[in-house]
């Protein structure tokens, strides 16, 4: 391996902060990729709740055993809650509001068709949204043609969202599950910015106001690393060669796992 | 069009007496293509529940101006709720157990952890069982080396469920949201037992007793229509060529819609 190919072990910068706040033992023990967006979205929830938590650091390219008989998928996030394992980003989601109904906000709304609506557009991320941000990282600049058309569907794909945001959140005032969802990607759309020619107000005014009033949301702050140390981690996605196994299904046209 | 490639207009058999039963406005109208596998999910909630509906059958490749209003993407299942329009089914299968919590039975268990295991195997179900389903239906039996890995890829996803089952059903006695999601493809697997030399048998005694289980389930018979119209919606599928965004999108190794 290279050495950029080594990820750094633990999180640094805010996110280093509250990793020390949360070392005691607690109900709920909190198995995290400081790296991972996917985990990044349930600290985020769990801050943005106060729930109490033990903050566990897993590399999940090491497929240790004992993480493998939490998620036998090998993926963070995960979680441990009173001896039960739960995984999938979006699952332990929908757990924590249910587990937790008394530590607020509630991330889901109470009216039913307001839920759907947040469960609608978070198919949307997971569909639309997050296979074309993988695409086109994972594009060469050099393939001009094809760049031009990942960075459209990119484009497009974050307008439908663009168009069902109140402001200054997708719900209004309030920070909901679909902001939660989205939260990791915006925060690490400088990627794209630097090397593949995304902008965001490209994707329209609308977008660029929203992604700001993300990235400087005080759960997001809170749980993001140092921007070098983040920026390594997608070296290998920005040369073609990432061997998640969301890359290798990006390569292979199957759904990210 | 080839003759056979005219779908059938509406619902026949079993189903055809629960559409009569269902012509009366309601709070809620199902928009449903009888021949949908993603349709009867919902439609066998709606039974399970004996919530009160107004079905309505939805051609969804006339892409009609009418429904296009409902859902944008064009497919079905549709609802509309008070006016309001929910699609997606899992988002409308979880809708239904928010906004009707008096209609018993609950298909999602109330213990939180419970709840995150049918929300994880769903996630199993969608992300790795269709696909796997889908491509074996689209794989020609004269590839025969394609048609061995699709055909073991499906058994494999489907094995991985099948350890789960409590027996009879997913989770015990209760039939409850995993079930249901699972039960159009178990009740319409005889195509690939025909075509593609399927046998549930070779997944394993317990998906055979599993699938037998499921598609005795009235709920599932009271929402199936004759065997042979089925058939016929899965001609351009057995050829290869399926127009529709699922087809498209398996065929483009994009994740389907
Ligand atoms: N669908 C999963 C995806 C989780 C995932 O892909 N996690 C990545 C880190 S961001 C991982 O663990 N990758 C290890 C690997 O691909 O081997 C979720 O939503 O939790
Ligand atoms: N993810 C959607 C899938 C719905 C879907 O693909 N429906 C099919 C019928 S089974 C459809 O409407 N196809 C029309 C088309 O592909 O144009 C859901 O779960 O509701």
């Amino acid at each position: 391996m290279a050495p950029t190919d080594a990820i750094h072990p633990v999180a640094t910068g805010r996110a280093a902060e509250t990793v020390a706040q949360h070392q005691d033992p607690q109900d709920l023990t909190f198995y995290s990729g400081w790296f991972s967006p996917f985990s990044q979205r349930v600290w985020i929830a769990l801050e943005e709740k106060g729930i109490p938590y033990q903050y566990k650091e897993v590399d999940p390219y090491k497929r240790e055993e004992h993480f493998l008989r939490i998620n036998p998928k090998g993926l963070v996030p995960a979680v441990e809650y009173r001896g039960k394992a739960i995984y999938e980003s979006l699952v332990l989601l929908e757990f924590l509001e249910d587990a937790y109904p008394s530590y607020k906000p509630n991330l889901l709304p109470s009216d039913p068709y307001e839920r759907a609506r947040q469960r609608i557009w978070i198919d949307h991320i997971s569909k639309t949204i997050i296979p074309a941000s993988m695409r086109l990282t994972m594009t060469q600049p050099n393939e001009q043609e094809k760049l031009k058309t990942a960075r459209n569907e990119f484009y497009e794909a974050l307008r439908k969202l663009q168009d069902e945001i109140k402001g200054p959140y997708f719900a209004g005032e309030q920070f909901t599950l679909v902001d939660v969802v989205i939260a990791p990607w915006v925060s690490r759309d400088y990627v794209s910015a630097e090397h593949r020619g995304f902008k965001r107000e490209d994707v329209g005014d609308g977008w660029a106001k929203y992604a700001k009033a993300i990235e400087t949301r005080d759960s997001v702050l809170r749980t993001t690393s140092e921007r070098d140390k983040v920026q390594v981690m997608y070296d290998k996605y920005l040369r073609g060669e990432a061997q998640s196994e969301a890359a290798k299904a990006i390569r292979a046209g199957r759904p990210i796992p």
